[in-house]
């Protein structure tokens, strides 16, 4: 397969209409049939496939940072009778099981974002359907705060994968159902096995919906509702934007190379080195320039570009280059600033770093002399499942002064929560957190271990193969073992819907991807729209 | 594969030994090779399987009804240099998944009922780790409430299931190392890739012990700990205990009947009816033959054999048969007495409840004319998928006067919690319960269906399609995508470590125990001792 890129620009949509009316942006799903991200299938009925959620979260992103004046964002539909029928079915019939739960975590994560914008940055979703609504159509309504559906006797909202496919709703449709909506779990049993859903005034009795409005008034009650969520909006009325320019990228068969990231692959290793740097200026405008949204923006997209197109990479070695002081003049206007683009920045590096913890990747922090985990830097080094600090001089050169340090700042203490609601340092140190809000400044490798910060030191003459050793030992162990290890050991203590999505929802989804009920010659998944009955083992599990 | 059968009785178990001395009960796996409960492996180095399991929680029960003088429980090997192997890899490797499942799931509910004597009964359970404690063995002595390492240099805890197996270890070690133990993630990490484990001095700074014991002061060391954590017990010390005497049963290829419970198979339709059966007589004494004791012991008997023995019945239709006022009359003496043989009845049939609800069967209550839906066994209702009640007379007899009812009481709000925290009242109106506690009473079929206490109140006309549709449409869904989805829709809201065990944990071990790199046969699970290494598919999923 072709690598998959995830640049986008609402100019060259094909699947989707961004059109501003002052505090009101439409996000309007129009996608095009013969648009497919790759050969096999047609995406007929605004189903959707991985090229067409990369637009939409293209258009998230635009919306916060291009558009201070969006106070709500309106997800509905361009074709007649059709909200959405979700993912496309033959797509996922056909996609081999990694890209499936690939797309699925990318699908979660832009949802997610759709409720971050709507909590943190007074940018709320609203679903006006349209139309029938099925499936990820409906998990991606499920994503907006308020949902008004047609009352045209016909457009339903449902969940036909258990009762058509033999799968979950695989974006967080059970989850969001019950926890976020509140619907009974006998109804949700109903709906979640009816494939033909739930319409008009019942839906809207069972929580399925909000609002429901006839067809004639359908538009006027769409604007209303649109009105009503700005009103309380923090977004600003009167700023210009910050525009999102093309990323400068160059990749080549051993890399990709960013302004301020990089990343080096070891194909014979299954690994690759990522080195985020520091800013080489002082703080300038906020622009797309500034350090930490260009910074962002690249480990955004090495992210996602990595997961896609390089699964054999399963050990992310992450290093930082640069200087200390550097990183935290940058970082002081995202904490103190009160404006919105602080704010806008801030919320991105988090859902940034939020990617890095639900990444099915082993992730070791490489902390050497002449790195710069500082602050919102250090916040790389605690989402990795290991820290290993270098206690000495680099190791190509003895003599030198440099020595590596970790420094903890505000930024370590609140504003880049987990997914579980908790900081990194909260997580690490679950269950001993008192007096952990004193910890910070500059820790050296003895303080660092001390402090619990790493979790080993090695000195310049056991560096090389420690941690060697903790590469090769790593790439020995079965990639699916250290997925699910990983999953459980990052996210303790508190759950939220967000966690639950990516654990619980998402583990069971993976489960039933790969039995035969499904995925096998005769199950579900493969044989629906064949005409025949998929036959199932009957033994429950 | 013979019928299994969940009886035990000290006398006879062939893999532990049971002593009591006054305040501390000694229990010493000391497995018997040669009897595993199917043909084709030996139980070496006291690892276990099913068999072994089945007379754990035969102990566990009989230690908490028929010993109230036992306040410390200590939980020791009789062999030489080694405590425990864990679950046995031939076995495992050997099994058809769903076994693996069925037996990890009935393996973490004694442990969590371990825990539950510990937090509720006064009965605090101590590992005295003698010897190598590994994989399984290691997660049964996360699940006492301390753990004292022997310190001789050799003697190690280990996970080695990732590492060695390719899979994770089943049966909650990874939550409780990070969530109960709150053992540092990245320490965490690196245990659980390391196939031989940490012993001695570290073991315990990595809190993955409590306290280690030189060789020759440990016997000393486990009884002076176990007199202490007796201390401020609140179990009766002159109390005579309770004896659990065999069940009676009649086994048929057509159902199992039990005194106050029955269960009728339909193999065709792969359902079955249970009915609980209200008590006949007046409560009497605190006996086995108190009716909530002996019904309990009869379901919980009843569900274990079902999920083990008929995994192709996928739904189950649970019904009561009785008088209310008698559930009732029968239920206070639970409720309102102080005395420990209501707190033992209360928390078993509290653990039998979570049986029901981490049961990976489609549950659906059926209340007509005659049942005795009411306080404890209006719980039954409530932890099923959905609740049909029927709205009119018995459908065999137009003429009847009998109509269907539930009641709700004290039970329902508080003694009877699921594994999430919540009472499946608070469950099912998650995010509406305000006003809740005031839902008591006798409720009709039309005040059921006002209050949300049923799904749905067919008449005697429509009650013999719906429910048969409803059971029939059931059948043919994925069994597998049912068990996804009922896993989601049954635990909202909060987590705890018992929920995160049996979703997000179990989930992620079901899907690696069905992937390749695991059970194919090149896979790490099946290539274990062969000599030969695992080959991987090294994508990252």
């Amino acid at each position: 397969m072709a690598q998959v890129s995830f640049d986008a620009c609402p100019d060259s949509y094909r699947h989707w209409r961004l059109r501003v009316e002052g505090a009101v942006a439409w996000l309007v799903l129009d996608v095009d049939e013969d648009g497919g991200l790759v050969p096999g299938y047609d995406l007929k009925l605004n189903s959707y496939d991985l090229g067409v959620d990369i637009e939409l979260y293209d258009a998230t992103q635009r919306l916060r940072f291009e558009h201070p004046e969006v106070q709500t964002v309106v997800v509905t539909s361009g074709k007649d009778k059709v909200f959405c029928a979700g993912a496309n079915i033959r797509m996922l019939a056909a996609s081999p099981h990694e890209w499936k739960v690939n797309f699925c975590k990318f699908t979660n994560e832009t949802r997610n974002g759709m409720e971050d914008a709507t909590e943190h940055s007074g940018q709320t979703y609203l679903a006006a359907v349209n139309g029938s609504c099925a499936g990820g159509g409906y998990e991606l309504a499920l994503a907006c705060a308020h949902i008004l559906l047609v009352d045209d006797n016909s457009s339903a909202v449902s969940l036909p994968e258990v009762s058509l496919l033999g799968v979950l709703p695989g974006t967080g449709g059970l989850t969001r159902l019950v926890d976020k909506r509140h619907v009974r779990k006998d109804l949700a049993d109903v709906f979640a096995t009816r494939p033909d859903g739930v319409k008009g005034r019942t839906a809207q009795t069972w929580q399925l919906v909000d609002e429901i409005a006839a067809p004639s008034q359908f538009d006027q009650a769409v604007r209303e509702r649109a009105a009503a969520l700005a009103e309380g909006s923090t977004r600003p009325t009167d700023a210009g934007g910050i525009a999102l320019p093309p990323l400068r990228r160059e990749v080549t068969e051993d890399g990709i190379t960013y302004d301020h990231v990089t990343a080096a692959f070891d194909r014979p290793g299954g690994a690759v080195t990522i080195v985020v740097h520091g800013p080489s200026a002082e703080p300038g405008e906020w622009d797309a320039d500034f350090w930490p949204l260009a910074m962002t923006r690249q480990l955004d997209d090495l992210i996602l570009r990595l997961r896609t197109n390089e699964p054999d990479l399963g050990t992310w070695l992450l290093k930082t280059e640069g200087d200390t002081d550097a990183v935290l003049a940058h970082e002081r206007p995202l904490l103190e600033d009160q404006d919105w683009p602080a704010n806008e920045i801030t919320h991105y590096y988090k859902r940034t770093l939020k990617r890095l913890d639900v990444t099915s990747r082993s992730l070791i922090a490489l902390i050497e002399p002449g790195s710069c985990f500082a602050g919102m830097l250090a916040e790389l080094a605690l989402a990795c499942d290991r820290q290993y600090i270098l206690d000495g001089p680099p190791v190509d050169d003895e003599d030198s002064d440099l020595r590596a340090s970790i420094t903890l700042t505000d930024a370590n203490f609140g504003p880049f929560p987990m997914g579980n609601g908790l900081t990194r340092l909260e997580s690490r140190f679950y269950g001993h957190t008192e007096g952990l809000d004193k910890l910070r400044g500059t820790f050296d490798p003895t303080g660092a271990m001390a402090h619990g910060l790493v979790t080993d030191a090695p000195d310049d003459i056991d560096w090389p193969d420690e941690i060697r050793i903790a590469i090769e030992s790593r790439a020995a162990l079965s990639p699916d073992a250290c997925t699910g290890m990983e999953a459980n050991h990052r996210f303790v203590g508190p759950e939220t819907i967000e966690t639950k999505i990516f654990g619980r929802l998402t583990a069971w989804q993976n489960w039933i991807f790969t039995r035969p009920n499904a995925s096998g010659p005769d199950g579900a998944l493969r044989r629906y729209g064949s005409g025949q009955k998929a036959v199932f083992d009957r033994k429950r599990v």
